[in-house]
């Protein structure tokens, strides 16, 4: 049995993974700030999900955690994340010391897409890279059924690619970074621009009913034939579009897997995106990259982590 | 003893290699049109190599081709080239019928990756990605001391990432590929742009002594300290550096080696390059990509031929 930690700016979850990669038991926390505390509520989900087991601590193989931002899964350090305030702070090292077992960290997304790869989508793939497209988007590559993360365990960020020299301002910092326009943040601005430009559009009713512009609204808009969410999907796909070609251009992985809230909208987003990835891609043999959604949405993440 | 050859779409370069990677015999001609014809070449080089040796084919353990385009390195074949006026070559299989030898093919990009890896500039990094500065923008990632080139054979295209969304028109057909901005040929339309707007800048009388505006204009101005030429190349750097920094923040290879005509502006370049790279960089931790010049020139396709 092993301990997988997911830890998100809002909720920490955490399960118990079998040697079948099944989750056996399940919690979660809200996130609390500093890293003191931080790993002080990831102690007691590990107590927790052990006496829920019927086991004790020393029955545990190990414990994964996938932290966001920089993180240098080597050294056992998370070196940066804006959305836990931490810097530079030895996450693997304090944990372990507290439960007296073995501890490895990775980046959130290269963790979600380790567990997507050997339990989820990925399971026949030879290898893959996850985008997930939320808040942000997030990148994992999996070459060799490993997290492959660079020779400093920094890599795979696929969010922070530049796609449009001197674009749209990024969270990071940083201009046109795919994140800016392939996030759900994103979808967000150019529905709001949309709806400003559109008042004839139901994008306005879908936004007034339910309280607020979302992800969903421009995609629900255009299932149902408006025009003006047709071209803020339109738009904002061959930005998805653009990065993913990147990726595939560069990495021919043989799955291309699209996780995150957006890839709630299912097979319609595949459909949509398929023939705008197929346009941008440069080389095209036999044997073309697969690109499926993801099937485990936040379980990725923890069984990912267990699995480190 | 291997021999490796380089196919260009002027010359095919060809070299016998002894085992300490060192070319001890070399040989070239001019591109013929054709595959047929190409082979012919490629058939006559080897024995000619094989005779200034004074050996037999059959000493020759294995023979590696670099090949422009789209290549297909599972399976021998080229798949597409422009330059080649190639379109599913089945290449390892004619050359490899002609000379009674196993041929394996590879892209000429990933190929002087590989030469420059284990004989250049990488040969005591631990990963790396080769980027070649020339007419086009090659690409080339080694992990693990080997090619990587995806699961059908086919990655490695960095010059073919978008990094303008609909930007300017690539020879690929699509828009805002970073070899429109970053090769030699996105510098000269840069030198020339800035030609006309400042007829007071040495870029002038530079382009006029040597009867052509050329990669090394700007450059030459810049160094000169002529201010349009130092605006081209800075603009021109920010693409290069745009690219680079795209390629460590998805990769972090230990080593990111840069190639190509442009390369010989030397530590000039990578000195300019270097502030440029670092301000894009999202994760910065203890340990950096390193970034250095190409060694071995043209070598590096013959030599990397040889030890696919």
């Amino acid at each position: 049995m092993r301990i997988g930690i997911d830890l998100g700016g809002t909720n920490i979850a955490a399960g118990l993974i079998n040697e079948n990669l099944e989750i056996v038991e399940k919690d979660s926390v809200k996130t609390l700030r500093g890293a003191d505390a931080v790993v002080s509520e990831m102690e007691v989900l590990a107590h927790s999900l052990c006496s829920q087991a019927g086991l004790r601590l020393s029955d545990i193989e190990s414990v994964g955690v996938g932290s966001p931002g920089a993180v240098d899964s080597r050294e056992g350090i998370v070196v940066y994340s804006n959305n836990l305030e931490f810097s530079d702070v030895p996450l693997a090292a304090m944990l372990g010391g507290k439960l007296g077992l073995p501890v490895r960290i990775g980046n959130d997304a290269n963790v979600a897409a380790l567990g997507e790869f050997h339990a989820g989508a990925g399971r026949k793939a030879a290898s893959m890279a996850l985008i997930t497209l939320g808040t942000g988007v997030g990148g994992g590559i999996i070459l060799g059924g490993r997290i492959y993360d660079g020779f400093n365990g920094m890599a795979g960020e696929a969010g922070h690619m530049t796609v449009v020299k001197d674009g749209a301002l990024c969270t990071c910092g940083r201009n046109g970074c795919w994140e800016a326009y392939a996030s759900a943040t994103g979808l967000i601005r150019m529905t709001k621009d949309a709806i400003a430009r559109h008042p004839e559009s139901i994008m306005v009713q879908i936004s007034e009913e339910r309280g607020k512009v979302s992800g969903r609204t421009a995609f629900m808009a255009a299932r149902q034939g408006d025009q003006a969410g047709n071209e803020v999907v339109d738009e904002y796909l061959s930005y998805v579009a653009c990065g993913i070609a990147n990726l595939i251009n560069l990495l021919q992985p043989a799955m291309l897997c699209v996780g995150g809230g957006i890839s709630h909208e299912g097979a319609y987003l595949i459909e949509r995106l398929q023939p705008l990835v197929d346009a941008e891609l440069y080389n095209v043999g036999e044997r073309k990259t697969e690109m499926c959604l993801a099937e485990l949405g936040n379980d990725a993440g923890v069984i990912g982590a267990a699995m480190l």
